[in-house]
């Protein structure tokens, strides 16, 4: 990779430095795939002149290549222009409570080599973060490619992060971690890279935005139902985050004033109430109380029963499963109607590992949703699983990469 | 007014064309005030020769105007440019259920003229308009000037719109108003106007960012208590308005299942359980039960109660009313704190009718707020009275006018 471009680090950042219609340029063939100089003219709003200018330019700095011939509108077959693949590569990283996902892309953002396993955020962060490091160089070697080929990196973590310097706050799972330079951290690993931290509820929206069911919308909401629960915001075409990074902390919502404690202190919030931990352990009391026999078996079996176990049993028609899962949809949907009352999204797609337990709780927070928003904000409003499943985190984590890359002048 | 621009109107509006770079002259003194040539260059990131070039045409074209000498920063004291105020006037109109507030502006925004009075929505927009339109060349009149000075309006509406076309959706309290051509209806009186229209919630929050107390903030709720209940959110320093133009609607959201039938045929709507009519009527209930010697005394006085009697009472020290207002206080801080964990707004304002009854409606709201939001949520949170009351819809009539003037070419 002798022909990358070698960077200095300076004060604390490498930089890919763009104008800011070069920039523009690179949004629209990110967005749209290869553009011909006069699409680029006519979507940007600027000379044929000024266009060429720059693409010239930007294909001399290699940032655009010629990419074949485009379809005719009478005269020549006009150039279409792509990024190029090879400028340098980023890596996405999707840190879980209990998972680590970690994939190289290209410059166009294909995915080249992933590496998935069990993580454990509870212990140092720099122990992780090496980890993290050796698992990228270990992805690099696949391709013969060195620690600099890599331009930019984006972490997804599950907690509160505190954007422009990439640290956690207050994180509930993980108070190691709290303040921890993951920037700094990956950058003594990596020194040509850019690297951008966010909350893993918004990497995943961005995976959806970017490359799932969310392409082309303004607004809409990613809910992530896992161990706890979660929401991504999308508004005006970009991640909301709110005047402290904590927009879209819905697991903390009161659905019962007078429910059980939560670990943040409150009584009967919507996580303690609804997830993945809660589906389980009603579950086990159903199969204790002689309620459920697929569960009791299944009990009797592991020695323990998880949310997906209470799934099953539904999928096998168990009357205590399917009510312990209709329960909590409603609950969630309850919550869904008055933020779609407030907000009245394109769409709401849920997530996360609790979204694999089948058909009856989507239908289920669909229902409650319905019932109880006006019918003014649902009229238009699909609420669905999100396609890109357990992809979504490490998909937006290289997408987060790709638009840190370059700053604009 | 001869020297006003003459325009044609076409297929739809007329319109004053800008660049972009010329936008973003206006918008930049709009929010600044005078600024100097070397002062534009430096905040919109262009050659100081850009700049003179485009001041040069938009002097010429009399959008701007010398506005004496600034500060020397060393050499000789730079010319200011300001907007021409006389480059044409706006007007603001905010429609109340009862009520209709007009005002005239410069093009600076300085309110030259106001009229106020009663009004009522119930009967047909053309003749509501028609009156509208008589308001407004009365107030032409005192300055003189003809209806085409006139080249923006902004209408506020106590209903859903759709901003586009500026159109009502479904208004509860206007059935007759639905789809009904505001903006055509205005342009046949002032034919040199371009016109657009907003719910009522969403200009006062466009006020409140303008003149209020909004001034800066990139994201916060404006919450209107009065008859209903309804919130302006400013997302990324917009209005958010949803994927239907019905983002904000919190009046319909549930906070008693059990609870009383709205309007909108739900039970426990937030609006039914807590905004005016809701106090004044347990107010009532607890003047008859013999509760209150200070409500039985108001009613027996005037015959009716209303939510401002309620908080005469409580001022006065009035147990009764006192418990009310902390009542409706709580509902409407449970609903917040979770639109506050959702949104994590920068401040959340309150505004409307029933926010004049005293400060223990708002001491109520913001301690069942800060009780029930997260703690990162809520740790720079401002929860106020809006500082610009009753005058938060016409001031941002008159914004919402001056912003769209121009059309962005």
């Amino acid at each position: 990779m002798a022909d990358l471009p070698v960077e200095t680090i300076q004060f604390d950042e490498p930089t890919l430095m763009l104008e800011p219609l070069e920039a523009a340029v690179v949004t629209a063939i990110r967005r749209q795939g290869p553009l011909s100089r006069t699409d680029l003219s006519e979507r940007l709003d600027y000379s044929r002149a000024s266009v060429t200018g720059i693409v010239g330019r930007m294909i001399d700095a290699r940032v655009l290549t010629e990419a074949g011939e485009g379809k005719s509108a009478g005269g020549r077959r006009p150039f279409l222009l792509d990024l190029n693949p090879h400028l340098g590569y980023v890596v996405g990283v999707d840190v879980g409570a209990t998972s680590l996902d970690v994939a190289l892309a290209d410059f166009r953002g294909q995915i080249l080599e992933r590496a998935t396993g069990p993580g454990d955020v509870r212990g140092r962060p720099d122990d992780f973060f090496d980890r993290v490091a050796d698992v990228v160089d270990e992805l690099l070697a696949r391709r013969g490619l060195p620690a600099t080929a890599v331009i930019g990196i984006g972490v997804g973590v599950p907690g509160p992060v505190e954007f422009v310097p990439g640290v956690l706050i207050a994180p509930p799972l993980m108070p190691l971690w709290e303040g921890y330079p993951i920037k700094q951290h990956l950058r003594r690993r990596f020194p040509a890279a850019r690297v951008a931290v966010d909350n893993d509820v918004n990497i995943m929206a961005r995976g959806e935005h970017q490359a799932g069911a969310g392409r082309g919308l303004d607004n809409f909401l990613f809910v992530k139902i896992g161990t706890g629960i979660g929401c991504g915001i999308i508004s005006h075409g970009e991640i909301y985050r709110g005047a402290d990074g904590a927009a879209g902390d819905v697991g903390h919502i009161c659905v019962d004033y007078n429910g059980p404690v939560c670990h943040c202190g409150n009584q009967g919030c919507l996580e303690i109430m609804a997830a993945g931990p809660a589906i389980a352990a009603e579950g086990r009391a159903r199969a204790e109380a002689g309620e459920s026999q697929f569960l009791a078996a299944r009990l009797a079996e592991r020695g323990t029963l998880t949310a997906v176990d209470v799934g099953d049993a539904a999928a096998a028609g168990d009357r205590a499963a399917l009510e312990i899962i209709r329960r909590s949809g409603r609950m969630i949907g309850g919550v869904l109607a008055t933020l779609v009352n407030f907000y009245n999204p394109q769409a709401v797609f849920i997530g996360g590992g609790v979204a694999g337990i089948g058909h009856g709780l989507l239908s289920a927070i669909r229902q409650a949703t319905l019932r109880r928003a006006t019918a003014l904000s649902t009229r238009h409003l699909r609420i669905e699983y999100a396609p890109l499943g357990e992809d979504a985190g490490v998909i937006g984590g290289i997408w987060l990469a790709l638009e840190n890359v370059f700053v604009v002048k």
